[in-house]
C-alpha cells in the first residue's frame, strides 16, 4: 500500500522546539514562591530508623516543614507502572512507603525538608540527627537466600517471586541430544543515566485538588499510584507530563511523586519543586537487573536444540519496584526466538540491600539474550557450525504458537534480518580473512539475535486513547494519553493521523503535554507499546473523524460517505481522485452551518487484545587490543523486523541508542558498590563510564518490513529492542577475536586484559 | 420534579480559590523574559497619520520593537465577538485594523512598543513622534449624519446600519386609538468597569503556533478573529482563557489580542504581555451605546396600546463593533412584552469620532427599556391609572408568538413577577402614603419591565460543547467551551452534571481553563446563553456519559440499562433505588476490565435552535432630596421568570450585580467627553462615578420559577436582564416623588436639582 506520510522521513514535531530551547520541561514550570524539596537518605544499606530529631532542622528560618515516617500515611504501594488490575493477585508488591522507619539501602528515603531554598534545605538536612539501628547487609541473593539471613521485608524469605514457566519433556529432550551444553553468564547492574534526572512539582490546586507536574512516562499510572499512597480518591490527583528528557524504563516507575505531594501537603498546598541530583538519581530511582543464568542446552550433532533449562538469580535490590514481573518478562520474551519442544525457565528474584532495580530499556531481554546468545555462540564452536546456521536452523518460522501464552507469530522476519546483516558486515569475506590471526590487535565477528513482543498482552491490559479535534481550518489537534519522552512518538502518531484525514503533518496539532484531567487515558511509555498499541487508537481516532467528516459531505453533497476519501487536505471522489471540495470547506460547515453545525471530534480508546513479535539481529566487528585489554567496536549493525516503519529517520534514531546503549553495557558501565556495606561507589557520571560520542562507532541501522496484520499501518515494536543484542554480539566477536570467552559484563579493559592473561593470551 | 444538587444554594466552585487568592488570573501568567507591550495613541479625534518617527525610540536600549501601521497586517477584521457566519451578508463589520494609518477617536492606536519593562516601553512612547493631519471632529450623530460630513470610514456616510422592523398597520393604529402619546429619551455613555482589565499575552510555541493567554468572555472566537486580523489559518492560533476578572460584554470584544499577537510575532515569538491600564481601558474598549429615542404611542382609554413607533438614534462612536446589532437587537427583545398589534422601530446607528461603544450587559435593552418604560409611566400618568394596571393590560401571555421571528413564547411568568414584586414593595399601601407630601425631602415608587431572550437563536448561531471522562473513583473532569468570566457559570455546570450523574458537586471536576486546542468548541459567555444554551450541551454530555455507565452496568449484570439509574454515587435499581453497586465499581471496571475496559468519556455537542423569552420587573422606592438634588434609592427589588434557577445564591448575586448596576446607570455613571475634541474627561474610577457599596441599598432578588420547556433543568436566562429596569423604575419613582419627569439619564444630584429648579419646585 502506498503512503503519503507514513513511510516518510518527516522531521520530528518538536525539533525545532528541542534544538532552540522553546521546548518546556518539568524544571522550566516555576512557580512564585516555589519551595524545594530535599531527602534525607540513609547512611546504612540496612537499619531501623529508632528515632529522628528534627527540631533543629524545624527551627531553621526558611524551613517550612520536616517529615518523617511519622507524618506520611502508613498505606504501603507499589512504585511499579503497571495498569491497575482488577485482581488482586495480579497486582504489583505493595512494599513501599513515602518515607521508611527502615532502611533497606544506602541511600533510602528517611526524612525529607522543605524550605524557601535549596541551600536551605541543604543546611536543614545536616541538622536532622537520626538513631539507627543497623543490620546486617544482605547484597548477594546468595546471602539474601540464606535460610537465616534477616529478613529486609515482612516476608518469609527475601525471595520477591520465582514466576517461571515449563513446556514439553526436558529429561527426553537432553536424552534425545547429542550434546549437552551447559555454561554460566552473568550481567552487571546498570542504570538508565537518562538526560534529565528525576524531578516533580506538586501543589494543592484552587479546588483541593493536587497537581503534579513530573517527568515521567506514565502519567495516569502517577495519578493513580500517589492517590494510593496518600490514599486518597484517584480523582483528586491531576497529574501533567511536559516534556521529557529521556526515561529508558526509570520514569516508569514512580519515585519522586508521591513524596513530592506529601510534601505539598505538609506546607498547605504551596508549590513544591522535588528535583534529584544525578548522585541521587543513580542510587534512588531504578537500575538494570543484575541477573546470573546458568543454562543447559541439549543439542543434536546439526545444531537443532532439543531442549533448554535455564536458571536465573535476579538481584531487586531493596524494594520490589518491577522486580517480580523482570525475570518473568523476559523470559517469557525469550520463548518467540526458537523452536523447542522442551524448555524450562526458573527465575528467582532476590531483594537485597542495593539500590532497587527495575524497569529498563529491555526489561529482563538483554540480560537473558546476552546469556542465550552466548551461549548460542559456545554451541555453534563446540559443534563447529557457523553460528548463522545454528541460529536459522532453529528460528521459529510465522505461524508459530508460543505453548504458553498461545500468541500467534503472524509476521516473522529474522531470517531475513540475519541475512541482510550478514552482508552489511561482509560476514563470509571477514570470518575468512580474520581466521589467522597474530599480533596484539585481533579482530573478530560475533552476531546475536532476540525476539521481543510489542506491548505486554496478555500479561496485562493494554489499553490506549485519541482525541482528535477538527479544526475550521481543516487542521486537526491530536491528544493522545501515550508519552513523548524523547524517542518521537508524538511524530509518528502526528503522521499516522495524517496519513489517515489527507493531511500535511504540519496540519496536525500534537498535544504534547499530557494532563490526566483531559487527555484521553493511556498507560504510557513502556514494553515497546506505542507505535503499536497507542497508534492504533490514533488510527482509529482517526478513522472515526474521516468517517465523520465524509458522513457530513454526504449530508452537504448527497454523495454516499463510500465514494468519498480525504486527500490533500480535500474530500476528492474515491474512483477517480477528482476533488469535491477542500476539507476546510466542510470543517467550516460543520462548525457554522445553522442547522447541521456539529464540530467534529473523536474522543475514542482502544483495548488491545493483541500482540506482535518483534525480531532482530546484530552484527559485530570487533578489534582486541591484547596489551590493553580494550576492545574496538570496528562496525557495528543491528537489522530490524519491526513491521512497517512508520518514520526512517525517527527509527534510526531508535536504534542509534539502542546500539550505543548496548555497547556500554558490554564493555564500559557497571554500578559498583561495597559488598560489605551496600554502598554505590560510583553514583556519578565521572566515575560511571557511560560511553560518550567517541566511545561510539558508526552505527548501522536496517529494516526488514513486513506488514503484521495486527499493526496500525503493519508497525510492531521497535523502541527497546535495539537495545538487547549489541552486548552478546559484541562479546561474541571478542570470542571470536581472542578465543576466550567473556561470560560476565562488562567487558572493560581491565576485565579483559586480566582473562586474557589468565587464558594464557598475553603475558 | 425533585433535584438533588439543581435548585439548591451550592457554594461556588471557585468561591475558595478566589477568597483565598490562589486563582489565577492572565496577569498571574508570567514568562520568563516576558516583555511588555505599550500602546501610543492618538491625541486627535480625527486625523490622517501621516508620518511616524519612530527611529529614536527603536535605538532606546531595552526597546525590542516599534510597530505602526507599516508593520502590521492590512486586513480589516471586525473585533464583535459573534460566531462566523458562512453567509457573508451576516458578517460583522470589518472596519478595523491592529494599527492604524487614521486615527478616528482620541486615543485610536498608531503605534505600539515591545520593550523590556514597563518603564522603557513607557518611555520610548514618548520618543515616537507623529506627524498627523487633523479632520473635522464628529462627536454627535447629528453631525456626523450631515450629508457634507467628513467620512470617518470608507463608505457612503457615517451611518453604520438602519435595522429595523415593522409589523401591523401603524396609520390605522393611531387613528383607533383614543389618545397619543409622544415622548424623547435619551440614555448616556457608561462604561462596564469591569474589576480586571483587558490584558493578554501572546507568544509563539516551539511549533510556531501564535498561543495567547486572555481575559476573554469568547476564547474560541478569539481565535478566529486573531488569525484573520494576521491572515494566517485558524488552526496556527491557540486561545487560553484563565480566571476572569468580569466582562460584562467588554470582553466579547477581540481589543487587545489581534496587538498582542502582532507584538510577539515582531519580536520572534518571544511572550508578550499587553495589559491596559484602567484609563486605557475606559477609553479604547468598549462602552454602552448612548442612544435618543423618540416614541410615538396609541392607547385606547383603557389603556389598551393600539399601536407603537419608536425611532432611535445610536452613538457607535469610532468602529462598528457590536454596532450595528445593538440597537437591533434591543428593539427585537422588546417585542416579547406587549401584545401590539402594529409596532414600527426604526433604528439609526451612526459613526462619530468617540471611543468605540459595543456590547455591554443588556446588549440595547437597557437603553430601550429605559425609554419606552418611562414612556410607560407617562402615559398611565396621562389616562391616570396605576402603571401597574397599565402594564398588565398590555403584556403578553405564554402561547404568544412574535410576528417578526415567529418564536413563540413557552413560558411567560411576567404578571406573576409584578405580582411578586408589588408585595414586596408594599404598592398599594406606599401609594396611598405617598400622595400628599410636603418637606424637603419627596419618595416615590416606579416599577420598569422587561422582556429578554436566552441566547440569540434564530439571529446567531448557538452552538456549544461539553466533554466530560469518568475518573476511576466514580467522580468526573467537566470541560465546557463556555467561559466562567465571575457569574457563576462552571458551579451551575457542575451541579447539571452532577444531578444527571447522581453524584455530589465537590465530585465534578470542572475545568475552568479553555484552551481551544481541547476545550470542545463553544461561542462563549453572552446574550445571557450560557445556563440555557451551553447548559444543554453539558447535560447532553453528562446524560451520555450516564447512559454509556447503564449499558456498561448492563454488559457486567445483565440488568437491562432502563432499569437502571444513578443516585448517591451508585448504581440503583430505577423501580425501587436498591443499589445495584457503587459507582466507583463500575468505572474501574471500565478502566480496567480485560476485555470490556473502555474508559467512559463524552464529548459533545449542541446546536440549539430554540430561545426561550426571560421575563422581570424592578420596582423602587426612592426619597429625592430637593435641596440638594440627590436622589436615594431606598428600596429595589427585582423579580425574575428566569425559569429554573439551578443555584439561588448565585442567581441572587446576579441580580445583585444587575441591579447595582442599573442604579448606577440611573444615578451617577456618564463617560463624559468634550464634545468639540472628543476627548474623554473622565477616564477614570475618580471621576467616572461608579456606584460604591456605600451608595448601594439593600437589593431585593426574587424569582418566579416556571420550567420553561426548553432549557436544561427548564432554565431560562438570567445574566443580563437583572440590569435592564432599575433606571426606568428608579426614574419613575422619581417623577412619583416630584412630579418632574426625567428623560436623560444618569439623574445625579446637579441635573435632578437643575431641573427640579426650573420645574419650580424648589427656589
Amino acid at each position: 500500500m502506498a503512503y503519503n506520510t507514513v513511510g516518510q522521513r518527516e522531521i520530528r514535531v518538536d525539533a525545532v522546539a528541542k534544538v532552540t530551547g522553546k521546548a518546556k520541561y518539568t524544571a522550566d514550570f516555576r512557580e512564585r514562591d516555589m519551595l524545594v524539596g530535599k531527602i534525607l537518605r540513609s547512611p546504612y544499606a540496612h537499619a531501623w530508623v529508632r528515632q529522628i530529631h528534627s527540631e533543629q532542622a524545624r527551627a531553621l528560618p526558611g524551613v517550612e516543614a520536616v517529615l518523617t515516617y511519622a507524618d506520611v500515611p502508613h498505606l504501603k504501594f507499589s512504585t511499579a507502572g503497571h495498569p491497575y488490575s482488577l485482581d488482586p493477585g495480579h497486582r504489583d508488591k505493595e512494599d513501599r512507603l513515602i518515607l521508611t522507619d527502615k532502611a533497606r539501602f544506602v541511600g533510602d528515603a528517611v526524612a525529607a525538608v522543605v524550605a524557601e531554598s535549596e541551600l536551605i534545605a541543604e543546611k536543614a538536612l545536616q541538622l536532622i540527627e537520626v538513631e539507627y539501628e543497623p543490620l546486617e547487609v544482605l547484597t548477594s541473593p546468595e546471602a539474601a537466600m540464606r535460610e537465616d539471613a534477616p529478613l529486609i521485608h515482612e516476608a518469609k524469605r527475601n525471595i520477591l517471586s520465582t514466576f517461571g514457566y515449563e513446556f514439553g519433556d526436558l529429561d527426553q529432550a537432553f536424552a534425545e541430544a547429542d550434546r549437552i551444553f551447559e555454561g554460566e553468564y552473568q550481567t552487571s547492574v546498570v542504570q538508565h543515566c537518562q538526560l534529565e534526572n528525576q524531578i516533580a512539582t506538586a501543589q494543592v490546586d484552587e479546588n483541593g485538588r493536587i497537581v503534579i507536574t513530573t517527568s515521567t512516562q506514565i502519567p495516569h499510572i502517577v495519578r493513580r499510584i500517589v492517590a494510593q499512597a496518600l490514599g486518597i480518591p484517584w480523582g483528586k490527583v491531576r497529574v501533567l507530563k511536559p516534556c521529557i528528557g529521556g526515561g529508558f524504563g526509570n520514569k516508569q516507575d514512580v519515585c519522586v511523586e508521591p513524596l513530592a505531594a506529601a510534601m505539598t501537603l505538609a506546607v498547605g498546598g504551596r508549590p513544591v519543586r522535588l528535583e534529584l541530583s544525578r548522585e541521587e538519581c543513580m542510587i534512588d530511582t531504578r537500575t538494570r537487573h543484575a541477573i546470573k543464568y546458568r543454562i543447559k542446552t541439549g543439542v543434536k550433532r546439526d545444531g537443532k536444540i532439543t531442549g533448554i533449562r535455564i536458571e536465573a538469580i535476579s538481584n531487586t535490590g531493596a524494594y520490589a519496584s518491577h522486580g517480580h514481573s523482570i525475570a518473568s518478562s523476559g523470559g517469557g520474551k525469550f520463548r518467540y526466538l526458537y523452536q523447542v519442544d522442551a524448555l524450562k525457565y526458573e527465575p528467582v528474584t532476590v531483594y537485597t540491600n542495593l539500590p532497587v532495580a527495575g524497569a529498563m530499556r529491555g526489561y529482563g531481554t538483554p540480560q537473558i539474550f546476552y546469556a542465550f546468545e552466548c551461549h548460542m555462540e559456545d554451541i555453534a564452536r563446540g559443534l563447529g557450525l557457523d553460528p548463522i546456521a545454528l541460529h536459522k536452523m532453529n528460528f521459529v518460522e510465522t505461524g508459530f504458537v508460543d505453548p504458553i501464552g498461545k500468541n500467534k507469530v503472524l509476521s516473522c522476519g529474522i531470517r531475513e534480518c540475519v541475512d541482510k546483516g550478514r552482508e552489511m558486515i561482509k560476514w563470509d569475506q571477514k570470518k575468512k580473512l580474520y581466521k589467522n590471526q597474530s599480533g596484539d590487535k585481533r579482530r573478530g565477528l560475533g552476531m546475536a539475535c532476540f525476539s521481543y513482543q510489542s506491548g505486554t498482552h496478555p500479561v496485562n491490559l493494554e489499553i490506549a486513547g485519541a482525541r482528535i479535534v477538527l479544526n475550521q481550518d481543516g487542521s486537526v489537534q491530536l491528544q493522545v494519553g501515550a508519552t513523548e519522552i524523547g524517542q518521537g512518538s508524538d511524530t509518528v502518531f502526528g503522521q499516522m493521523a495524517a496519513e489517515v484525514l489527507g493531511l500535511p503533518l504540519a496540519m496536525v496539532h500534537v498535544i504534547s503535554t499530557q494532563d490526566t484531567d483531559v487527555s484521553p487515558f493511556d498507560t504510557g511509555a513502556y514494553a515497546s507499546r506505542q507505535t503499536y498499541i497507542s497508534g492504533m487508537a490514533v488510527k482509529k481516532a482517526a478513522e472515526e473523524v474521516k468517517a465523520k467528516i465524509l458522513d457530513f459531505v454526504w449530508g452537504m453533497t448527497d454523495t454516499p460517505a463510500g465514494m468519498l476519501d480525504l486527500k490533500g487536505q480535500n474530500v476528492v471522489y474515491k474512483h477517480s481522485g477528482e476533488v469535491l471540495m477542500p476539507l476546510a470547506e466542510v470543517a467550516l460547515q460543520t462548525y457554522y452551518d445553522p442547522v447541521f453545525a456539529h464540530p467534529i471530534t473523536s474522543d475514542t480508546s482502544s483495548n488491545a487484545r493483541v500482540n506482535a513479535m518483534s525480531y532482530g539481529v546484530t552484527f559485530a566487528e570487533v578489534e582486541v587490543d591484547l596489551k590493553t585489554g580494550k576492545v574496538e567496536v570496528l562496525e557495528i549493525y543491528n537489522v530490524h523486523d519491526s513491521g512497517r516503519i512508520i518514520n526512517p529517520q525517527l527509527a534510526e534514531g531508535q536504534v542509534h541508542g539502542g546500539v550505543s546503549m548496548g555497547i556500554g553495557y558490554a564493555l564500559s558501565e557497571q554500578l559498583l558498590y561495597d559488598e560489605k556495606t551496600g554502598r554505590v561507589l560510583n553514583n556519578n557520571l565521572l566515575d560511571y563510564k557511560l560511553p560518550t560520542i567517541m566511545d561510539t562507532p558508526e552505527i548501522g541501522a536496517a529494516f526488514v518490513e513486513l506488514d503484521d496484520p495486527t499493526g496500525p499501518f503493519g508497525v510492531k515494536s521497535l523502541g527497546e529492542p535495539p537495545a538487547i543484542t549489541p552486548a552478546p554480539a559484541i562479546r561474541n566477536a571478542v570470542l571470536d577475536a581472542t578465543g576466550v570467552a567473556f561470560n560476565r559484563l562488562p567487558m572493560n579493559p581491565q576485565r579483559v586484559f586480566e582473562k586474557l592473561r589468565e587464558s594464557g593470551i598475553v603475558g
